[in-house]
């Protein structure tokens, strides 16, 4: 491998640091140039990664954080910068590879203009695809970079979809876990508060998205982004439920064949072959043992328990901004439930609402339209939850 | 795809029959030229063959029935041949692609020729790899064609090796049904007969290999081809109990990645990703669905209860012509269980015996070494068994 150079946003989270553990694994500074690092409040964190990785910028996307971020830093050779600014700045640092891993809206700009420099993109934002699938797309392939996906499932079927056979293509297969609730009656999933909701069985993972793996909203997003990914018709996306989270998803083809990806539940692994892609290097991460799994077990999705897949069918088949629409007012109706103002159902039946409500909303998809619908969308979702 | 000229040996067979039937979902005579149709002693349906699929030459392996099979062909254009020389003369007609689904050592000589021929050959005889692995694969080398496995377990293997990625490959996972005596005892095994062992959980097959694979020593013999056909070393080769038989196989890699092929079990999958590599055409076979499967099961295969495992790894670290000494030796101690003149689990000690007392014979692995310990092997089982 000749040496890439890489700028990790998103640092300091659970992606952030697992993809400067697997640079470290894949030779360290001999294997990339690390050019920034950003990340958000935990600017000491930041600041010690930027230093450990010898990078030559590190962004706090909070303005308010920069003096602390530059004293954290003094000394050290390290440029500190923050706001919007400093993120389109490290996007645009002549990039071989951007982990993209920012949380929520606020990574799309960044993303968009990382992808338009022509840096390959590993992606673990969701609201690029979710949100902006067509903008951004267009976005990667006005750059000319590789669009490599850093989602278990999305990994996985990136490894065993083969580019030369698209026409064999028959269906993806996303696999869930099913989350803690796989189990539970429709009546008692009405009254778990955020506490039980957060008890992901096989992942261990932040407050939001383990909740979001328990009402499979989380499944719903990357049903979504898978359709934009691999160009797929809405059709094309199945989603099975198997609870040991093993096989990370599947490619269905034309003579019958389903190939799989599978492993241990550990992040780095797509990580890594995002990171590494078009090579696999070794990776000390545990290995399969498949007579100490003993079995692997897999089921329908209940669209009743789980309404989430069924919006995602919906943003699938209506296209336009009902992406962005439901990502926003999923994320209103799931801090209302997180704060204890909404029921775990009703996060789908507001979301629903929303998008319904917002049908008719111009069918223009440039950044900004993104950023007004989302807008709308909260604000609707809000209202919904307050009435 | 071009039109392609392919032989098929072994015709009347179950691989030869479902070759026929591929051949014709692809597109018939649109897609292929059969240049030849082979078979032993059933002329009236390899006569038929001929015919329906306008080869232009039929040949019996055995002479006697050369005069049955003129008459059977008599008025259709389609030319009769026989025995060993008409084998050779189908092997050489400037084909594209061989089918070489000849069961036994009788398959060697016709797919040597076919190899050095530099057609692309369809592998389903298991002694081209097991007795004459080195000789073969320089065969198949010298003439410049392809090699393409007909086994549901190599042809799985085989579509998620990444060529490109063979420094990361570090094991290949063969899943083996465990057959009808997966979970007897050892005492119960001791007692089995031939009607007990034939009935095969999964696959519908004939009478020897339903027997080979209720010992295992089918999945000894995959093992060993898979070493071969790969280049493994032998340590790399591993074995799993999956008694449903939809993982076909598996390969683990360096990043800690398994990739899988997995499919309803019906061998034409494995038939047409062989005649249509590398291509993946539709094919009218089953689709899986999971939530229907429900589950898929694992377990360590038991040495003790199936000790063709153990000599299968004795094969792969001496080579030479053990797999041929394996392979002879084992051939006479199934007919004698077929017959009743030798238990279950004593076609093991058997082989193994015969194995042993020919570690030390001469390591030349020419055509003409090998049909010799061949026909040791035999001689020595055969007086083991008496005695």
């Amino acid at each position: 491998m000749t040496q890439r150079r890489i700028a990790v946003f998103g640092a300091t989270g659970s992606i952030g640091v697992n993809t400067l553990d697997v640079i470290n694994q894949l030779g360290g500074q001999d294997a990339f140039t690390v050019s920034a690092v950003t990340g958000n409040r935990n600017v000491e964190r930041l600041a010690q990664q930027a230093i450990d990785h010898n990078a030559e910028m590190a962004v706090t996307a909070d303005e308010q954080q920069y003096a602390a971020l530059k004293t954290a830093l003094s000394g050290s050779g390290v440029r500190p910068a923050a706001g919007a600014s400093g993120l389109i700045e490290a996007a645009v640092m002549n990039n071989d590879l951007v982990m993209a891993a920012i949380v929520g809206t606020a990574g799309l700009k960044p993303a968009l203009a990382a992808a338009r420099a022509g840096a390959d993109i590993a992606l673990a934002n969701k609201e690029c695809l979710v949100s902006a699938g067509p903008l951004f797309l267009s976005a990667v392939h006005e750059g000319g970079g590789r669009l490599l996906p850093v989602d278990s499932e999305h990994s996985a079927i990136f490894q065993v979809l083969e580019q030369n056979q698209r026409r064999a293509l028959e269906r993806v297969i996303i696999t869930a876990s099913g989350g803690p609730f796989r189990t539970k009656t429709l009546e008692e999933m009405r009254h778990v508060d955020a506490a039980t909701a957060r008890a992901h069985p096989n992942w261990s993972m932040g407050l939001k998205i383990s909740i979001d793996s328990a009402s499979m909203f989380n499944k719903a997003l990357e049903m979504i982004e898978a359709l934009h990914l691999f160009s797929l018709r809405p059709d094309q996306v199945e989603v099975i439920v198997h609870p040991q989270s093993i096989i990370h998803s599947m490619v269905g083809y034309a003579d019958g064949s389903v190939l799989a990806q599978l492993g241990c539940p550990d992040m780095r692994s797509a990580i890594g072959y995002a990171l590494a892609y078009p090579h696999r290097p070794p990776l000390n991460v545990e290995r399969l043992d498949f007579a100490k799994l003993a079995r692997l077990d897999f089921e329908s999705p209940d669209e009743q328990r789980f309404p989430a897949l069924k919006l995602a069918r919906i943003v699938m088949e209506r296209g336009g901004l009902q992406g962005a629409i439901l990502n926003a007012a999923k994320e209103i109706a799931l801090e209302a439930f997180i704060e204890g103002r909404c029921g775990f159902l009703e996060m789908a039946d507001i979301t629903g609402q929303v998008m319904e409500n917002m049908r008719g909303a111009p069918s223009a998809c440039g950044i900004e339209d993104i950023y007004a619908a989302d807008e709308e969308a909260r604000r609707q979702a809000a209202g919904l939850i307050r009435a």
